[in-house]
C-alpha cells in the first residue's frame, strides 16, 4: 500500500487532507481514485489506514478507518553520531539507517574529518540528507521521520551525552570489550530507552576524542575483527542495537 | 597494517612472493620498503604478517614473521543467495557483505527479476562482483576472499540446500516468525556451520517459490515491521546471524 507523511495538522476530525507535490503522485503517477486506500503518517510517530474520499486540483481529502499500530516504531531511540565521511556516503547512511528505523542522525565534524564543509554547504546537505530521510521513511512505511540535525563539532557532541542511556562508540583501538557484550548485559535490565552510537570517519577517532566521550560515560566497542569502512559501521552498529534492543529481525 | 592476497603457491619455506599490479601498489604508491611489514593471506583462510625483504623489478619477496590467528573469519559459513538487484545494488550487496565476513554470494534469477543478464553478459558481471569481493576483502583485512558464484536460476537453488544446516528466507508475507526466534534456538545447539539466507529482488518472492525452497526445510522469516529494499535486506540479514551465531560485534 502506498504510504505518505502529512503535517499534523492536516489530520483532524478522522480526515486527513493531503496537499503539495503529493496530489499529483497520487493522481498522475499511481492514478489512485476515491475508495482507493492509502497509509498516512504525520511524521511524529502515528500512522493511519486512510480511504480516499476527495480528490481536488490541488488536494486530497482521505477518511481514516483505523489506526495503525505504533509498533511499526522501534522500541528504544537510537540516535547516529556520524563523522562526516567523504563523497555520497552519507546519503546511503542516512537511507540506511532510516529504512532500520533509527530516530535521529547527527553528522559531526572531528579532527580526522577530510571533508570541510562550509556553513552554507552544511546546511544545503543537511537539507538533503532530511530529503532521503523522508523518502526512505516513505518507502519503508514508517510512522516518524527521523530528524537529521545540524552539523556539529565533536566536542558539542558531550554535551549531548547526559540525555541518553547508553553511549557506544566502535573503536578499532578498543580490543576487549565486544558491542554484544554490553548489549547482552543491557538486555536483563530493560529500561534502556535512548542510545547514541557515535562512529568516527574514514580516519577513525583520536584516542583523545575517544577519552573525551568515555570520561562522559560512553562505552568504547569493537565490532569485531575484520575492519569495517566508515559507512558499514553505522549501518551494522545500528542493526545489532536495533536488533538486540529493539524490535528488528 | 597495508594487506595483500597473494595464490597459496606463492607462499613457501617461510617466504611470500608478490608479483603482479600489487608490485607497483607497494613500490610507488605506498613507497613500501625492505623491513616494512604488511599482511599477506592466501584467500583461502591463512593470514601471514610479512616483513619485506627484496624489492626487484616486478617482484617483491617477504619473509613470514608470524601466523595471523583465524579468528579474523567467521565462525559460521554464510551464503548469500540474492535475487538479481536493479542498477548497481549488487555492487554495494558483495562489498559490504565481504567487510561483513560472508562466505559466499550465489546471484539469482527469480520470477520477478526484471533485470535480465544473457550469458556472457552476466559472466562480466559476475567476474566484476568477483573483483570488488577481493578488494572489500583486502580492505577488511580478511583472510579469505568471498565466492561469487554464477548466476543460477531460483530452481537450482533448492538443489544446492542439502549443503546447509540452516536455511533462511526472509519474506514479507511471514508475519509469525521472526529471524530473532530461529536464530535464538539454534544458538543452543551450536552445531550450526553452514547458513543460507536468500533475500528476493524488489518485488519480493512469490509464494511459489517461498514454498519450493521450504518443503527442502528452509525457514521463511520476518526481518520486523518496516520494509527494507532488497539490498538493504540482505546487508542487515548478514549483520544479524554474524552477529547471534558468529563473531560480529
Amino acid at each position: 500500500m502506498h504510504h505518505f507523511f502529512v503535517e499534523p495538522e492536516n489530520i483532524k476530525s478522522g480526515k486527513v487532507i493531503i496537499s503539495g507535490s503529493d496530489v499529483r503522485h497520487i493522481t498522475s503517477s499511481l492514478r489512485l481514485d476515491v475508495e482507493d486506500e492509502i497509509t498516512v503518517a504525520d511524521g511524529a510517530g502515528n500512522k493511519y489506514l486512510v480511504e480516499l474520499s476527495s480528490i481536488e486540483d490541488g488536494m486530497v481529502i482521505g477518511e481514516i478507518k483505523d489506526e495503525i499500530l505504533k509498533e511499526v516504531e522501534a522500541r528504544v531511540n537510537v540516535t547516529l553520531v556520524q563523522g562526516l565521511p567523504k563523497s555520497k556516503k552519507m546519503d546511503l547512511i542516512v537511507q540506511k539507517c532510516t529504512e532500520l528505523g533509527i530516530n535521529e542522525v547527527i553528522p559531526v565534524e572531528t579532527k580526522r574529518t577530510v571533508v570541510k564543509l562550509k556553513d552554507s554547504k552544511a546546511k544545503r546537505r543537511v537539507k538533503r540528507w532530511q530529503k532521503i530521510a523522508k523518502e526512505a521513511a516513505k518507502q519503508s512505511g514508517r510512522a516518524q521521520i527521523p530528524k537529521v540535525r545540524r552539523l556539529m563539532k565533536f566536542k558539542e557532541i558531550k554535551e549531548l551525552l547526559e540525555d541518553y542511556d547508553l553511549v557506544l562508540i566502535p573503536w578499532e583501538d578498543e580490543v576487549q570489550i565486544k558491542l554484544k557484550d554490553v548489549l547482552g548485559e543491557l538486555k536483563e535490565t530493560e529500561n534502556t530507552k535512548n542510545i547514541m552510537i557515535i562512529i568516527g570517519p574514514e580516519g577513525g577517532f583520536s584516542s583523545k576524542e575517544v577519552e573525551l566521550v568515555k570520561d562522559a560515560g560512553a562505552y568504547s566497542v569493537t565490532l569485531g575483527s575484520r575492519i569495517l569502512r566508515t559507512e558499514t559501521a553505522g549501518i551494522v552498529a545500528t542493526t545489532m542495537v536495533l536488533y538486540e534492543l529493539g524490535d528488528l529481525g
